[in-house]
Protein backbone atom coordinates (compact mmCIF):
# COMPACT_ATOMS: atom_id res chain seq x y z
CA UNK A 1 0.00 0.00 0.00
CA UNK A 2 2.89 2.18 0.99
CA UNK A 3 4.89 1.13 -2.05
CA UNK A 4 1.65 1.90 -3.96
CA UNK A 5 1.69 5.67 -3.05
CA UNK A 6 4.82 6.45 -3.39
CA UNK A 7 5.11 5.08 -6.75
CA UNK A 8 1.94 7.05 -7.80
CA UNK A 9 3.84 9.79 -6.55
CA UNK A 10 6.80 9.24 -8.80
CA UNK A 11 5.00 8.79 -11.37
CA UNK A 12 3.29 12.24 -10.94
CA UNK A 13 6.14 15.18 -10.95
CA UNK A 14 8.87 14.06 -13.75
CA UNK A 15 10.82 16.29 -16.09
CA UNK A 16 7.98 16.87 -17.90
CA UNK A 17 5.33 18.13 -15.70
CA UNK A 18 4.29 21.58 -16.16
CA UNK A 19 4.85 23.65 -13.57
CA UNK A 20 2.56 26.31 -11.94
CA UNK A 21 3.04 28.04 -8.00
CA UNK A 22 0.95 30.07 -6.11
CA UNK A 23 2.45 33.30 -4.34
CA UNK A 24 1.59 34.39 -0.95
CA UNK A 25 2.40 35.28 2.33
CA UNK A 26 2.24 33.74 4.11
CA UNK A 27 2.10 30.51 2.71
CA UNK A 28 1.34 27.70 4.12
CA UNK A 29 -3.17 28.32 4.61
CA UNK A 30 -3.43 28.47 0.88
CA UNK A 31 -5.53 25.36 -0.97
CA UNK A 32 -4.79 25.76 -4.52
CA UNK A 33 -1.97 23.28 -4.09
CA UNK A 34 -4.37 20.68 -3.64
CA UNK A 35 -7.56 21.86 -5.65
CA UNK A 36 -5.71 23.10 -8.76
CA UNK A 37 -3.93 20.13 -8.90
CA UNK A 38 -6.40 17.58 -8.27
CA UNK A 39 -8.34 20.02 -11.13
CA UNK A 40 -5.66 19.35 -13.83
CA UNK A 41 -4.75 16.40 -12.74
CA UNK A 42 -8.23 15.23 -13.39
CA UNK A 43 -8.36 16.72 -16.90
CA UNK A 44 -5.23 14.21 -17.30
CA UNK A 45 -2.77 17.13 -18.08
CA UNK A 46 0.77 16.55 -16.57
CA UNK A 47 0.89 19.58 -14.35
CA UNK A 48 1.20 20.56 -10.71
CA UNK A 49 0.91 23.56 -8.52
CA UNK A 50 3.11 24.22 -5.69
CA UNK A 51 3.12 26.94 -3.09
CA UNK A 52 5.72 29.55 -3.56
CA UNK A 53 6.03 31.87 -0.28
CA UNK A 54 7.79 35.29 -1.45
CA UNK A 55 8.50 38.13 1.14
CA UNK A 56 6.77 41.69 0.13
CA UNK A 57 10.28 43.07 0.13
CA UNK A 58 11.34 40.64 -2.41
CA UNK A 59 8.35 40.80 -4.35
CA UNK A 60 9.44 43.08 -6.95
CA UNK A 61 13.16 41.81 -7.76
CA UNK A 62 12.09 38.45 -7.58
CA UNK A 63 8.68 37.70 -9.22
CA UNK A 64 9.87 39.08 -13.23
CA UNK A 65 12.54 36.59 -12.93
CA UNK A 66 10.53 33.47 -11.35
CA UNK A 67 8.25 34.28 -14.96
CA UNK A 68 11.86 33.63 -17.01
CA UNK A 69 11.52 29.99 -15.76
CA UNK A 70 10.33 28.29 -19.05
CA UNK A 71 8.18 25.68 -18.27
CA UNK A 72 6.38 27.71 -15.57
CA UNK A 73 2.91 27.58 -17.43
CA UNK A 74 1.44 30.05 -14.95
CA UNK A 75 0.72 31.54 -10.86
CA UNK A 76 -2.08 32.49 -8.52
CA UNK A 77 -1.93 34.80 -6.69
CA UNK A 78 -3.14 35.20 -3.35
CA UNK A 79 -3.10 37.92 -0.19
CA UNK A 80 -1.35 40.54 0.16
CA UNK A 81 0.17 40.30 -4.06
CA UNK A 82 -3.43 40.71 -6.12
CA UNK A 83 -3.14 44.09 -6.77
CA UNK A 84 0.91 44.47 -7.04
CA UNK A 85 0.83 41.70 -9.53
CA UNK A 86 -1.20 43.75 -12.00
CA UNK A 87 2.18 45.28 -12.88
CA UNK A 88 3.62 41.83 -13.71
CA UNK A 89 0.92 41.41 -16.61
CA UNK A 90 1.62 42.03 -20.36
CA UNK A 91 -2.41 41.87 -20.72
CA UNK A 92 -5.01 42.92 -18.10
CA UNK A 93 -8.77 41.32 -19.27
CA UNK A 94 -11.65 42.59 -18.78
CA UNK A 95 -12.08 41.61 -15.14
CA UNK A 96 -8.96 42.82 -13.94
CA UNK A 97 -8.86 45.95 -15.97
CA UNK A 98 -12.13 47.39 -13.57
CA UNK A 99 -11.11 45.77 -10.73
CA UNK A 100 -7.48 46.46 -10.30
CA UNK A 101 -5.96 42.87 -9.61
CA UNK A 102 -5.35 39.99 -10.44
CA UNK A 103 -5.34 35.96 -9.11
CA UNK A 104 -4.05 34.45 -11.84
CA UNK A 105 -1.00 34.72 -14.48
CA UNK A 106 -0.96 32.92 -17.75
CA UNK A 107 1.79 32.31 -20.05
CA UNK A 108 -0.19 33.41 -23.15
CA UNK A 109 0.76 32.90 -26.66
CA UNK A 110 3.77 34.60 -27.99
CA UNK A 111 4.83 34.45 -24.23
CA UNK A 112 3.00 37.41 -23.30
CA UNK A 113 1.90 36.88 -19.75
CA UNK A 114 -1.99 38.04 -19.25
CA UNK A 115 -3.57 38.37 -16.21
CA UNK A 116 -7.41 38.05 -14.81
CA UNK A 117 -9.83 37.99 -12.07
CA UNK A 118 -11.55 35.34 -11.21
CA UNK A 119 -12.94 36.05 -7.37
CA UNK A 120 -15.65 37.37 -8.62
CA UNK A 121 -16.67 35.11 -11.64
CA UNK A 122 -16.47 32.18 -9.62
CA UNK A 123 -19.90 34.11 -7.55
CA UNK A 124 -21.62 34.44 -11.33
CA UNK A 125 -20.99 30.93 -12.22
CA UNK A 126 -21.85 29.67 -9.07
CA UNK A 127 -25.20 31.44 -9.12
CA UNK A 128 -25.97 30.34 -13.01
CA UNK A 129 -25.26 26.42 -12.06
CA UNK A 130 -28.17 27.21 -9.66
CA UNK A 131 -29.89 28.56 -12.83
CA UNK A 132 -29.50 32.47 -11.27
CA UNK A 133 -28.71 34.68 -13.76
CA UNK A 134 -28.31 37.85 -12.38
CA UNK A 135 -29.35 40.27 -15.76
CA UNK A 136 -32.08 42.06 -14.64
CA UNK A 137 -32.03 41.32 -10.96
CA UNK A 138 -31.77 43.35 -8.10
CA UNK A 139 -28.48 42.52 -5.88
CA UNK A 140 -27.54 43.52 -2.50
CA UNK A 141 -23.37 42.90 -2.03
CA UNK A 142 -22.84 42.68 1.73
CA UNK A 143 -18.93 43.97 1.49
CA UNK A 144 -16.55 45.47 0.20
CA UNK A 145 -12.87 44.47 0.30
CA UNK A 146 -10.97 42.40 -1.93
CA UNK A 147 -13.97 39.79 -2.26
CA UNK A 148 -16.49 42.15 -2.53
CA UNK A 149 -14.66 44.44 -4.76
CA UNK A 150 -14.27 41.19 -7.30
CA UNK A 151 -17.89 40.37 -6.81
CA UNK A 152 -19.35 43.75 -7.77
CA UNK A 153 -17.42 44.01 -10.67
CA UNK A 154 -18.16 40.43 -11.84
CA UNK A 155 -22.02 41.13 -11.16
CA UNK A 156 -21.76 44.86 -12.82
CA UNK A 157 -20.93 42.55 -16.33
CA UNK A 158 -24.35 40.73 -16.10
CA UNK A 159 -26.24 44.02 -16.03
CA UNK A 160 -28.19 43.45 -13.12
CA UNK A 161 -31.04 46.23 -12.63
CA UNK A 162 -29.76 47.09 -9.60
CA UNK A 163 -26.64 46.71 -7.57
CA UNK A 164 -26.53 47.86 -3.93
CA UNK A 165 -23.04 48.14 -1.59
CA UNK A 166 -23.16 47.70 1.89
CA UNK A 167 -19.81 47.58 3.77
CA UNK A 168 -18.93 48.56 7.91
CA UNK A 169 -16.99 50.87 6.70
CA UNK A 170 -19.48 53.86 3.92
CA UNK A 171 -16.66 54.84 2.34
CA UNK A 172 -15.21 51.99 0.95
CA UNK A 173 -18.42 50.82 0.09
CA UNK A 174 -18.82 54.42 -1.62
CA UNK A 175 -15.73 53.79 -3.77
CA UNK A 176 -16.64 50.57 -4.49
CA UNK A 177 -19.91 51.36 -6.04
CA UNK A 178 -18.08 55.08 -8.04
CA UNK A 179 -15.95 52.23 -9.41
CA UNK A 180 -18.79 50.18 -10.57
CA UNK A 181 -20.84 52.39 -12.24
CA UNK A 182 -17.98 54.14 -14.00
CA UNK A 183 -17.25 50.61 -15.87
CA UNK A 184 -20.91 49.52 -16.33
CA UNK A 185 -22.39 52.81 -17.24
CA UNK A 186 -26.33 52.43 -17.23
CA UNK A 187 -26.20 49.84 -14.60
CA UNK A 188 -27.72 51.22 -11.57
CA UNK A 189 -24.75 50.84 -8.63
CA UNK A 190 -24.61 52.75 -5.42
CA UNK A 191 -23.70 52.30 -1.82
CA UNK A 192 -26.67 51.32 0.03
CA UNK A 193 -28.00 50.03 3.76
CA UNK A 194 -28.21 46.42 4.31
CA UNK A 195 -32.09 46.08 3.78
CA UNK A 196 -33.78 43.43 2.15
CA UNK A 197 -36.63 45.29 0.56
CA UNK A 198 -36.80 44.76 -3.17
CA UNK A 199 -34.10 42.41 -3.08
CA UNK A 200 -33.65 39.54 -5.30
CA UNK A 201 -30.26 38.22 -4.38
CA UNK A 202 -28.14 38.85 -1.34
CA UNK A 203 -24.31 38.24 -1.80
CA UNK A 204 -22.28 37.86 1.42
CA UNK A 205 -18.37 38.64 0.61
CA UNK A 206 -18.10 40.29 4.23
CA UNK A 207 -15.81 38.04 6.93
CA UNK A 208 -19.00 37.79 9.11
CA UNK A 209 -19.76 33.93 9.99
CA UNK A 210 -16.82 33.12 9.28
CA UNK A 211 -15.15 30.39 11.46
CA UNK A 212 -16.82 30.41 14.75
CA UNK A 213 -18.44 33.75 14.36
CA UNK A 214 -21.78 33.31 15.10
CA UNK A 215 -23.04 36.21 13.75
CA UNK A 216 -25.13 37.27 11.00
CA UNK A 217 -23.68 39.97 8.10
CA UNK A 218 -27.50 41.30 7.79
CA UNK A 219 -29.73 42.00 10.58
CA UNK A 220 -32.93 39.98 10.10
CA UNK A 221 -34.74 37.19 12.00
CA UNK A 222 -36.37 35.58 8.68
CA UNK A 223 -35.78 36.05 5.23
CA UNK A 224 -38.25 36.00 2.00
CA UNK A 225 -38.17 32.77 1.14
CA UNK A 226 -38.01 34.18 -2.86
CA UNK A 227 -34.36 35.23 -2.33
CA UNK A 228 -31.46 33.65 -3.31
CA UNK A 229 -28.31 33.67 -0.73
CA UNK A 230 -24.65 33.53 -1.35
CA UNK A 231 -22.29 33.47 1.15
CA UNK A 232 -18.48 33.27 -0.17
CA UNK A 233 -17.23 32.40 3.42
CA UNK A 234 -15.76 28.82 2.32
CA UNK A 235 -15.39 27.92 6.43
CA UNK A 236 -17.55 27.15 7.59
CA UNK A 237 -19.53 25.43 4.63
CA UNK A 238 -22.84 26.22 6.56
CA UNK A 239 -22.39 29.83 7.73
CA UNK A 240 -25.16 31.22 10.04
CA UNK A 241 -26.21 33.19 7.07
CA UNK A 242 -26.69 29.82 4.62
CA UNK A 243 -28.19 28.19 7.76
CA UNK A 244 -31.15 31.00 8.37
CA UNK A 245 -31.27 30.57 4.65
CA UNK A 246 -32.10 26.85 4.62
CA UNK A 247 -34.16 27.26 7.31
CA UNK A 248 -36.46 30.18 5.10
CA UNK A 249 -36.44 28.24 2.44
CA UNK A 250 -34.69 30.20 0.28
CA UNK A 251 -32.55 29.68 -2.64
CA UNK A 252 -28.59 28.73 -1.48
CA UNK A 253 -25.52 28.86 -2.68
CA UNK A 254 -22.28 28.11 -0.36
CA UNK A 255 -18.67 29.59 -0.56
CA UNK A 256 -17.32 25.89 -1.69
CA UNK A 257 -19.36 26.12 -4.86
CA UNK A 258 -18.12 29.37 -5.71
CA UNK A 259 -14.47 28.45 -5.27
CA UNK A 260 -15.50 25.13 -7.32
CA UNK A 261 -16.14 27.01 -10.01
CA UNK A 262 -13.80 29.66 -9.69
CA UNK A 263 -11.12 26.15 -9.52
CA UNK A 264 -11.87 25.14 -12.72
CA UNK A 265 -12.21 28.92 -14.84
CA UNK A 266 -8.81 29.43 -13.38
CA UNK A 267 -6.85 25.75 -15.12
CA UNK A 268 -9.53 26.85 -17.85
CA UNK A 269 -7.89 30.33 -18.15
CA UNK A 270 -4.61 28.36 -17.52
CA UNK A 271 -5.10 25.62 -20.32
CA UNK A 272 -6.06 28.35 -23.18
CA UNK A 273 -3.32 30.73 -22.19
CA UNK B 1 -9.10 3.33 -8.93
CA UNK B 2 -8.48 6.94 -10.58
CA UNK B 3 -10.19 8.45 -7.97
CA UNK B 4 -7.76 6.75 -5.24
CA UNK B 5 -5.00 7.94 -7.40
CA UNK B 6 -6.02 11.99 -7.81
CA UNK B 7 -6.59 11.81 -4.25
CA UNK B 8 -3.22 10.68 -3.27
CA UNK B 9 -2.23 13.59 -4.99
CA UNK B 10 -4.63 16.11 -3.49
CA UNK B 11 -3.25 14.93 -0.25
CA UNK B 12 0.01 15.47 -1.92
CA UNK B 13 1.11 18.72 -2.68
CA UNK B 14 -0.28 21.61 -0.07
CA UNK B 15 0.39 24.98 1.17
CA UNK B 16 2.93 23.31 3.58
CA UNK B 17 5.11 21.76 0.99
CA UNK B 18 8.71 22.10 0.99
CA UNK B 19 10.12 22.55 -2.21
CA UNK B 20 12.72 21.70 -4.23
CA UNK B 21 13.65 22.24 -7.98
CA UNK B 22 16.31 20.71 -10.59
CA UNK B 23 17.71 23.68 -12.56
CA UNK B 24 18.96 22.63 -16.01
CA UNK B 25 18.75 22.79 -20.00
CA UNK B 26 17.08 21.29 -21.18
CA UNK B 27 14.82 19.77 -18.47
CA UNK B 28 12.38 17.21 -19.77
CA UNK B 29 14.93 14.16 -19.39
CA UNK B 30 15.88 14.52 -16.13
CA UNK B 31 14.75 11.85 -13.56
CA UNK B 32 15.60 14.10 -10.05
CA UNK B 33 11.63 14.86 -9.79
CA UNK B 34 10.55 11.07 -9.36
CA UNK B 35 13.63 9.92 -7.91
CA UNK B 36 14.39 12.50 -5.26
CA UNK B 37 10.53 12.91 -4.58
CA UNK B 38 9.95 9.68 -3.67
CA UNK B 39 13.10 9.13 -1.80
CA UNK B 40 12.09 12.41 0.58
CA UNK B 41 8.07 10.90 0.32
CA UNK B 42 9.79 7.70 1.13
CA UNK B 43 11.03 9.66 4.60
CA UNK B 44 7.69 10.96 5.47
CA UNK B 45 8.94 14.58 4.86
CA UNK B 46 6.13 16.69 3.31
CA UNK B 47 8.29 17.89 -0.30
CA UNK B 48 8.30 18.12 -3.96
CA UNK B 49 11.00 18.74 -6.46
CA UNK B 50 9.79 20.05 -9.34
CA UNK B 51 11.91 20.79 -12.68
CA UNK B 52 13.39 24.21 -13.23
CA UNK B 53 14.04 25.33 -16.79
CA UNK B 54 16.02 27.80 -17.21
CA UNK B 55 18.22 29.47 -20.66
CA UNK B 56 22.10 29.95 -19.94
CA UNK B 57 21.36 33.38 -20.87
CA UNK B 58 18.61 33.85 -18.00
CA UNK B 59 20.35 31.77 -15.25
CA UNK B 60 22.92 34.76 -13.69
CA UNK B 61 19.75 36.85 -13.23
CA UNK B 62 17.16 34.78 -12.63
CA UNK B 63 18.85 32.36 -9.84
CA UNK B 64 19.65 34.34 -7.77
CA UNK B 65 15.85 35.49 -7.12
CA UNK B 66 14.81 32.25 -7.00
CA UNK B 67 16.78 31.11 -4.02
CA UNK B 68 14.50 34.43 -2.45
CA UNK B 69 11.98 32.15 -2.25
CA UNK B 70 11.48 31.29 1.47
CA UNK B 71 10.23 27.55 1.31
CA UNK B 72 12.54 26.25 -1.06
CA UNK B 73 14.64 24.27 0.38
CA UNK B 74 17.20 23.53 -2.11
CA UNK B 75 18.31 22.77 -5.64
CA UNK B 76 19.54 20.47 -7.90
CA UNK B 77 22.10 21.60 -10.69
CA UNK B 78 22.53 19.30 -13.91
CA UNK B 79 23.82 19.88 -17.31
CA UNK B 80 25.35 23.07 -18.57
CA UNK B 81 25.20 24.56 -14.90
CA UNK B 82 27.35 22.55 -12.29
CA UNK B 83 30.26 24.63 -12.41
CA UNK B 84 28.32 28.21 -13.01
CA UNK B 85 26.00 27.03 -9.89
CA UNK B 86 28.92 27.27 -7.58
CA UNK B 87 28.80 31.31 -7.92
CA UNK B 88 25.69 30.44 -5.53
CA UNK B 89 26.94 29.20 -2.49
CA UNK B 90 27.78 30.85 0.12
CA UNK B 91 29.88 27.53 1.02
CA UNK B 92 31.58 25.06 -0.78
CA UNK B 93 31.61 21.75 0.90
CA UNK B 94 35.14 19.33 0.60
CA UNK B 95 34.22 17.80 -2.66
CA UNK B 96 32.68 20.88 -4.47
CA UNK B 97 35.45 23.07 -3.85
CA UNK B 98 38.04 20.33 -5.25
CA UNK B 99 35.88 19.90 -8.33
CA UNK B 100 34.58 23.55 -8.86
CA UNK B 101 31.15 22.17 -9.54
CA UNK B 102 28.13 21.59 -7.54
CA UNK B 103 25.46 19.72 -8.26
CA UNK B 104 23.19 20.42 -4.83
CA UNK B 105 22.87 23.77 -3.18
CA UNK B 106 21.12 23.44 0.23
CA UNK B 107 19.53 26.17 2.75
CA UNK B 108 21.96 26.11 5.86
CA UNK B 109 21.49 27.09 9.02
CA UNK B 110 20.98 31.20 9.38
CA UNK B 111 19.97 31.29 5.92
CA UNK B 112 23.14 30.33 4.06
CA UNK B 113 23.68 28.55 1.16
CA UNK B 114 25.83 25.69 0.98
CA UNK B 115 26.98 23.91 -2.66
CA UNK B 116 28.30 20.34 -2.53
CA UNK B 117 28.64 17.92 -5.52
CA UNK B 118 27.62 14.35 -5.67
CA UNK B 119 28.60 12.82 -8.34
CA UNK B 120 31.58 11.02 -6.84
CA UNK B 121 30.57 10.64 -3.87
CA UNK B 122 27.84 8.13 -4.88
CA UNK B 123 30.27 5.78 -6.85
CA UNK B 124 32.53 5.66 -3.36
CA UNK B 125 29.26 4.52 -1.60
CA UNK B 126 28.45 2.33 -4.27
CA UNK B 127 31.22 0.50 -4.36
CA UNK B 128 31.52 0.31 -0.13
CA UNK B 129 27.86 -1.53 -0.28
CA UNK B 130 29.38 -3.92 -2.23
CA UNK B 131 32.15 -3.78 0.37
CA UNK B 132 34.61 -2.24 -1.79
CA UNK B 133 37.13 0.09 0.38
CA UNK B 134 39.32 2.34 -1.92
CA UNK B 135 41.80 2.95 0.87
CA UNK B 136 45.48 1.19 -0.49
CA UNK B 137 43.31 0.04 -3.61
CA UNK B 138 44.95 0.91 -7.78
CA UNK B 139 42.15 2.31 -9.84
CA UNK B 140 41.83 2.73 -13.50
CA UNK B 141 39.13 5.85 -14.51
CA UNK B 142 38.52 5.99 -17.69
CA UNK B 143 36.81 9.22 -18.98
CA UNK B 144 37.79 12.97 -17.35
CA UNK B 145 34.66 14.62 -18.31
CA UNK B 146 32.66 16.42 -15.47
CA UNK B 147 31.10 12.48 -13.87
CA UNK B 148 34.96 11.47 -14.12
CA UNK B 149 36.17 14.78 -12.83
CA UNK B 150 33.87 14.43 -9.97
CA UNK B 151 34.49 10.71 -9.10
CA UNK B 152 38.46 11.46 -9.68
CA UNK B 153 38.14 13.92 -6.44
CA UNK B 154 35.84 11.80 -4.38
CA UNK B 155 38.35 8.71 -4.91
CA UNK B 156 41.17 10.95 -4.40
CA UNK B 157 39.22 11.78 -0.88
CA UNK B 158 39.29 8.08 -0.38
CA UNK B 159 43.61 7.84 -0.20
CA UNK B 160 44.01 4.67 -2.72
CA UNK B 161 47.93 3.11 -3.40
CA UNK B 162 47.16 5.10 -7.19
CA UNK B 163 44.80 6.66 -9.21
CA UNK B 164 45.36 6.31 -13.14
CA UNK B 165 43.37 8.65 -15.65
CA UNK B 166 42.23 7.86 -19.10
CA UNK B 167 40.55 10.24 -21.61
CA UNK B 168 40.71 10.04 -25.13
CA UNK B 169 41.56 13.72 -24.90
CA UNK B 170 45.00 13.17 -23.10
CA UNK B 171 44.99 16.77 -22.07
CA UNK B 172 42.02 16.42 -20.23
CA UNK B 173 43.01 13.57 -18.23
CA UNK B 174 46.40 15.16 -17.26
CA UNK B 175 44.49 18.54 -16.07
CA UNK B 176 42.27 16.29 -13.90
CA UNK B 177 45.01 14.31 -12.44
CA UNK B 178 46.79 17.28 -11.81
CA UNK B 179 43.82 18.90 -9.96
CA UNK B 180 44.06 15.66 -8.10
CA UNK B 181 47.25 15.46 -7.03
CA UNK B 182 46.93 18.48 -5.95
CA UNK B 183 44.22 18.53 -3.36
CA UNK B 184 45.04 15.20 -2.79
CA UNK B 185 48.63 15.44 -1.87
CA UNK B 186 50.43 11.63 -1.07
CA UNK B 187 48.02 10.31 -3.59
CA UNK B 188 49.90 8.56 -6.72
CA UNK B 189 47.55 10.47 -9.52
CA UNK B 190 48.61 10.59 -12.94
CA UNK B 191 46.95 10.38 -16.42
CA UNK B 192 47.85 6.94 -17.79
CA UNK B 193 47.05 4.46 -20.82
CA UNK B 194 43.91 2.23 -20.64
CA UNK B 195 45.55 -0.87 -19.08
CA UNK B 196 44.76 -3.43 -16.50
CA UNK B 197 48.01 -4.50 -15.52
CA UNK B 198 47.90 -3.73 -11.25
CA UNK B 199 44.74 -2.42 -11.09
CA UNK B 200 42.16 -3.35 -8.12
CA UNK B 201 39.17 -1.63 -9.63
CA UNK B 202 38.21 -0.08 -12.67
CA UNK B 203 35.57 2.55 -13.07
CA UNK B 204 34.37 3.66 -16.83
CA UNK B 205 33.09 7.64 -16.20
CA UNK B 206 32.87 7.66 -20.26
CA UNK B 207 29.96 7.43 -22.46
CA UNK B 208 31.15 4.91 -24.32
CA UNK B 209 28.77 1.49 -23.92
CA UNK B 210 25.72 4.20 -23.09
CA UNK B 211 21.95 3.68 -24.97
CA UNK B 212 22.95 1.44 -28.03
CA UNK B 213 26.79 1.90 -28.21
CA UNK B 214 28.16 -2.04 -28.27
CA UNK B 215 31.63 -1.03 -27.55
CA UNK B 216 34.03 -1.16 -24.43
CA UNK B 217 35.69 1.51 -22.93
CA UNK B 218 38.57 -0.33 -22.64
CA UNK B 219 40.35 -2.69 -25.50
CA UNK B 220 39.94 -6.26 -23.90
CA UNK B 221 38.99 -9.50 -24.43
CA UNK B 222 38.23 -10.82 -20.95
CA UNK B 223 38.98 -9.34 -17.40
CA UNK B 224 40.64 -10.61 -14.39
CA UNK B 225 38.09 -12.41 -11.88
CA UNK B 226 39.45 -10.31 -8.80
CA UNK B 227 38.76 -7.16 -10.40
CA UNK B 228 35.79 -4.58 -9.27
CA UNK B 229 34.11 -3.14 -12.46
CA UNK B 230 31.97 -0.08 -11.41
CA UNK B 231 30.16 1.45 -14.79
CA UNK B 232 28.73 4.73 -14.20
CA UNK B 233 26.25 4.37 -17.35
CA UNK B 234 22.78 4.21 -16.09
CA UNK B 235 20.87 3.21 -19.59
CA UNK B 236 21.40 0.55 -20.53
CA UNK B 237 21.39 -1.11 -17.00
CA UNK B 238 24.02 -3.92 -18.10
CA UNK B 239 26.37 -1.88 -20.26
CA UNK B 240 28.59 -4.40 -22.44
CA UNK B 241 31.69 -3.49 -20.13
CA UNK B 242 29.60 -4.55 -16.78
CA UNK B 243 28.46 -8.22 -19.25
CA UNK B 244 31.71 -8.48 -19.66
CA UNK B 245 32.44 -8.19 -16.20
CA UNK B 246 29.70 -10.60 -14.92
CA UNK B 247 30.88 -13.15 -17.81
CA UNK B 248 34.59 -13.20 -16.23
CA UNK B 249 32.50 -13.17 -12.54
CA UNK B 250 34.55 -9.90 -11.52
CA UNK B 251 32.78 -7.95 -8.84
CA UNK B 252 30.50 -5.77 -10.91
CA UNK B 253 28.57 -1.96 -9.55
CA UNK B 254 25.79 -0.52 -12.34
CA UNK B 255 25.36 2.56 -12.80
CA UNK B 256 22.22 2.51 -11.45
CA UNK B 257 23.39 1.33 -7.67
CA UNK B 258 25.87 4.40 -7.94
CA UNK B 259 22.83 6.78 -8.69
CA UNK B 260 20.66 5.67 -6.06
CA UNK B 261 23.65 6.04 -3.49
CA UNK B 262 24.07 9.48 -4.89
CA UNK B 263 20.11 10.35 -4.37
CA UNK B 264 20.05 9.67 -0.48
CA UNK B 265 23.14 11.56 0.21
CA UNK B 266 21.39 14.45 -1.51
CA UNK B 267 18.35 14.19 0.47
CA UNK B 268 20.63 13.22 3.55
CA UNK B 269 22.34 17.01 2.63
CA UNK B 270 19.08 18.37 2.02
CA UNK B 271 17.77 17.53 5.38
CA UNK B 272 20.91 18.25 7.30
CA UNK B 273 21.45 21.95 5.87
Amino acid sequence: MMTSTISDHVDYVSGKTRLFGIVGDPIEQVRSPEMITAEMVGRGLDAVLVPIHVLPHEFDACLPQLLRVRNLGGLVFTIPYKARACALADDLLAQARVVGAINVLGRGKGGRWRGEIFDGLGCVTALRRRGVELAGKRVLLIGAGGAGAAIAVAVGFERPASLRIHDIDADRARALAAKVAHAHPGVDVAAGAPVLDGVDVLVNASPVGMLADARLPIDVASLPRELVVLDAIVKPERTPLIALAERCECTTVFGREMMRGQIAQMVDFFVST
